[in-house]
């Protein structure tokens, strides 16, 4: 095996890696939310220096790689679409902590009985963002597609609980302020599954040399 | 002047192009909050298209650059920030054409009479953009540091906004859902100024080599 074929493995390994620490904070996010369980936001919020740092150590083999390398073709864009998709995959990371504080936030006040699909749009975050590391791996479009479906799934969910929060708030102004939290919450969610997109799109963007990127944006 | 040089201040030029149509979408933003002025609205949602296509040819751009020249140590550096700055501006651009999609349906609606400093905001956005980019051009880490500071007061002001805009609903069940289109502009605004924080923290890592990116992180 070639040096840089080695390198460019190894560089997978740790984005397929990265990718697994910030499903996990998403998987941690639907538990925190249901429950309001504070050791697992804590978790969350624990876990962010560990993305960061893995984000700009994966960035450096980056620039190592192509400094010592100098790739060209296929494998240049390959280290760019990585680079991007590391810098997409730490802030998704940030949303996950923002999510953390919000249900941190909200753990004090009084609980708001209101159907919201946070479950079913945590659930459908974390698949997003499985899925999307998985194109990457397999260069597949067929799944980066998949990902950019589910990203419809996702703001159907999010514009519903932003109807059903703001009839929550008509009917009883004591909600206001939890209800808006929520309303945070799931802007939070909406924007994970967008970076997820983003990642998407590169990975179609790569295999396909199609800017898809700029059709589907909202 | 070597090859590599010329093209890198090609680059640059384009890059600061580029930030110029994100800052004059931005400004475009604070008179049409104002105002509710949907014709601005329709430059903002018309310009977007020619943001993301030159979002999409200064990639395409750093990848020659990079397949060409091989540049290694500072030159490879930079271009890896241009291509993460310009990334950042597209998505600035973005968030410019959520405030005006947001504009555009609080027109419909009958005014909210509240005392917002969205004004401020957008112009400390419209700073913040400048700067940014200036930072870039001129490698100058102190206009990087100054634009974490304005973030700093935009954040503020966003918090601001935030609680005058709860307190609104609270006092009329009317306000709800004007005010949470405003609170959605606010949240754009604050958006925004993260991205150019981004640039900004980009511009002191490649210059101190310092990992601010992650302390500053909210």
């Amino acid at each position: 095996m070639k040096h840089l074929d080695r390198d460019l493995f190894a560089l997978q390994d740790r984005i397929v890696e990265l990718g697994g620490m910030v499903e996990a904070a998403t998987n941690r996010c639907i538990q925190c939310i249901e429950n309001f369980d504070l050791t697992l936001a804590q978790e969350i919020l624990d876990g962010e220096e560990t993305i960061n740092e893995m984000e700009v150590a994966i960035e450096e083999e980056c620039l190592k790689i192509l400094a010592l390398h100098q790739p060209v073709a296929f494998d240049l864009r390959y280290i760019i679409v990585v680079l991007k998709v590391n810098n997409d995959l730490e802030r998704m990371g940030d949303q996950a902590v923002n999510i953390a504080e919000r249900v941190t936030a909200l753990a004090d006040m009084d609980r708001l009985v209101v159907d919201l699909d946070f479950a079913t749009m945590g659930s459908i975050c974390g698949k997003m963002v499985q899925r999307s590391i998985e194109a990457l791996v397999r260069q597949d479009v067929v799944i980066a597609q998949k990902v950019l479906d589910m990203d419809d799934e996702l703001d159907a969910l999010h514009s519903r609980s932003y109807k059903t929060l703001q009839n929550v708030m008509k009917e009883d102004l004591s909600t206001i302020v939890p209800a808006i939290s929520h309303l945070t919450i799931s802007n939070n969610l909406e924007r994970l599954g967008d970076l997820a997109t983003n990642i998407a799109e590169e990975i179609i963007f790569m295999e396909e040399g199609e800017v898809v990127r700029h059709q589907e944006e909202h």
